[in-house]
């Protein structure tokens, strides 16, 4: 079948990027990035570098990708512009060296900014699949993210074939496209598990240059364990959750789960399978992570749908052995689809994502370390958090050993505000802010999630600016930061 | 048909209500709003305050509403909490010295929270109405608000029926009500003027316990007219999406407009509806105010979706006298309608809304005055704008005669993260943001909107704090609004 579009190895494909140019690249988390090509091209970059010829190219992906990718290609200092979201060390420390322009942005909005021609013109779409059909039917591999709009949307395709990835995914995917406005109709998701596109992307096979065949391993990183911290911030997740039910506020059947990436998401799933009152749930979210795999195992999970099935190289593997035994238990859709304003408010979700950092108000910072360096980006918990039938944000209540509190006066830059975020987790405790005004919610949260070490200096800071609707003091707002930036210790703060 | 109810005057009614009560009152602005019972609840309860009786109750409502509301029950210091949004001076101080709990939050969400049952049970609906069956049907004034939200919920009603409104009303109002998940349906409007619900809110009559009978007009404050700079503003967004339009970002039978409430909002609808290239548009939006009548009148805007007729006494009476020919050109929808995300998205809606105060890096203050005070609340802002085709906000660049830059190093409070912001006008020009990092937004916002007095500052800011993804200074960022404290005028700030 493959016959039919030009074979050509990695080298010959990066020959046919050139300067300037903007690339869709697959890719939603490491899992099902394109691999060998992006690396090339880096390969290319250096060597028209060393020629004195400039090589930059624009790089929009899904959400982060993996070394191969991004940090290639940052390494080589060949990407003009990086959208939406990142992780990568490499790549990080050049956005924060202003080398490398980024644009953070909420996931479900960057499809529908390609389309628009927000972004300018999209040269190349370059995307993984396991398969592609003489007709350009092409089957993606473990995620989707925004590559269905980056095949329609680009001028010419190059497909890596990842032979790692068997062709019995072949109905896990769910592929839908919305149309623009003033055309667009509902999108018919009413339930995780609904089906509504096709299930692979169909493409005009003219503009497939070329395949380039690959069995290159996705590059999930292994998640650090679950600590004493992060179980105990999954509890009190699971307690509250149990609370809701228990009180009326979540229907009996229960909504579904969307969880952020990271050990403490992987804690709270652990512990929400644990609950015993809590039953056996749904989950629509971004991001399927090794703790999933295990909730459906253990039957705590009944159905997942999902934007990539980030998992560990074994994990991944022990589903491709029983693949049939996942079929009709796990979808995944387009990120424009899993991080839908439409769907999730439709939905009920319950959104549980992490905080870099809080402030005694209830505001939120995703994404700013001390308010200057970029972490990773929003991705997808604005979409989520905003439309959410309960908003949970969680956090470890100090970090570096204690030298830093999550909990601060003021966020040192704000990501989500007071209004998306109604309930505030961390391994002391929960404050549940909804309906509560500034004040309450400062009292609710410094009572119950701060950590002890902290709270005379924040209970100091509150009293002390006492006044307006939000008592805030411009001069002392930051005073927890400054004295980081000093001491190494923001306990050492004095107002 | 009345008569099947118990006739009751205000004072009457009022007796019912006790105190420690919350209570749901009609109102979406002043427009609409219940005015007679709760001027007899704030008697009532400066009666009990005297007798050294406790009585406050809780109040909700759709957003702002008249003196004869938030004015009287404020001066009464009759009220124990109020949500989601209020705009009157005696309210506002109430808030802002500490006597008040006032929960701000986006207004799409007020209905579903009552219905969740996360601000508790409510014990009365107290609603205007143009007329009521003697089955339960009533038909709605000049506003839905969550009016018909409050009817289901409530445990009692009480209904002010106003013979200022004709009851040739019936037809303008579309009332729809999602259910709550698992249960909810995609929302099935595709296009501002599609109908979905009822004419009148249908109630079970048993509920009803009471009428009054009112004829008090609306209580609508007329704005101040047009000036030289919000003409400017209005001219920028205009050209602005003028071009839009001519390369391709906007589709050429234009999207629906939201605009927000106040001049700077009718400058720009009356730019738009002058400009030779923006062609007849709808709208979609939530208040309807006098400028959108002299758009359908002109013809320039072909159909307006709304939550309220929020027009001064003598432009609503000239909409009363030629009522006939504005039907089937507008139509009032609760706010859970008009301000969802869902429709805003699918929509693609264009949305305009006016910052109290922006920063360089696009973050928008929407509510509180130097981070302290509350205006009035976010309103539907965030609604719009994170689901906008295009979200643009407005301001003049500088208030209190120059002494204020509305563009500062750091919002003072932030309601609108940079990542629902994508074009900020002032009457200087326009700065674009989509697709530009931090440091490219803020050179694009200091060049094209900030007032010329101030840019050497702000470029002095932001060249001294250059380093990370997003530049800042904690000592200097709050350095305009600490020097304006101090002297009264911006301009003096030193870094």
């Amino acid at each position: 079948m493959k016959r039919t579009y030009p074979m050509l190895t990695a080298e010959e494909a990066a020959a046919l990027v050139h300067h300037d140019e903007v690339i869709g690249f697959s890719g939603f988390t490491p899992a099902g990035a394109a691999k060998v090509i992006p690396t090339a091209i880096a390969a290319n970059a250096r060597i028209q570098h060393a020629a004195g010829r400039p090589f930059k190219v624009g790089v929009i992906t899904g959400a982060s990708t993996g070394p191969s990718l991004d940090g290639e290609l940052a390494n080589a200092d060949a990407i003009k512009f990086r959208t939406p979201y990142q992780s990568n060390k490499d790549l990080r420390d050049s956005i924060n060296a202003g080398k490398t322009h980024f644009f953070d942005m909420h996931l479900s909005l960057l499809p529908q900014y390609v389309r628009y021609g927000f972004l300018g013109e999209l040269d190349w779409a370059i995307v993984e699949a396991a398969d592609v059909s003489v007709d350009g039917k092409i089957l993606l591999t473990t995620s989707v993210g925004a590559a269905p709009t980056f095949l329609t949307q680009a001028k010419r395709i190059l497909i890596e074939v990842n032979s790692r990835h068997p062709k019995e995914l072949l109905g896990f995917h769910d592929i839908y496209e919305p149309q623009s406005p003033p055309h667009r109709r509902p999108i018919p998701i009413c339930n995780a598990e609904d089906r509504i596109g096709t299930q692979r992307v169909w493409v005009d096979p003219k503009k497939i240059v070329g395949i380039v065949e690959s069995n290159r391993e996705d590059e999930v990183k292994e998640f650090t364990p679950v600590t004493d911290i992060t179980t105990r911030i999954g509890e009190h997740v699971a307690e509250f959750l149990a609370a809701e039910l228990r009180n009326g506020h979540i229907p009996k059947d229960f909504l579904p789960i969307q969880s952020g990436v990271g050990n403490v998401a992987n804690a709270v799933l652990s512990a929400m399978g644990a609950h015993p009152e809590i039953p056996r749930f749904q989950m629509y979210t971004e991001v399927i992570q090794d703790s999933v795999i295990d909730l459906i195992q253990q039957d705590r999970c009944s159905f997942v749908s999902g934007s990539s099935l980030t998992l560990s190289n074994s994990v991944l593997q022990g589903v491709y052995d029983h693949l049939e035994s996942y079929r009709g238990r796990m979808l995944l859709r387009p990120q424009e689809i899993t991080n839908n304003p439409e769907i999730v408010r439709r939905i009920g979700i319950i959104s549980i994502n992490t905080a870099l950092e809080a402030d005694i108000f209830g505001n939120i910072n995703s994404t700013h370390v001390l308010g200057q360096k970029m972490m990773n980006g929003i991705g997808g918990s604005g979409d989520f958090t905003r439309n959410a039938y309960i908003s949970i944000f969680t956090c470890p209540s100090t970090a570096k050993g204690g030298n830093i509190s999550a909990i601060v006066p003021m966020c040192s830059h704000m990501d989500h505000s007071e209004h998306s975020v109604q309930v505030l987790v961390t391994e002391h405790g929960v404050a549940d802010l909804r309906g509560k005004d500034p004040r309450e919610r400062a009292s609710a949260i410094i009572r119950n999630c701060v950590d002890p070490s902290y709270q005379d200096l924040l209970w100091t800071y509150f009293k002390l600016t006492e006044n307006g609707h939000t008592p805030q003091s411009f001069r002392s707002a930051f005073a927890f930061h400054e004295t980081f930036l000093q001491s190494g210790d923001m306990h050492d703060t004095k107002f």
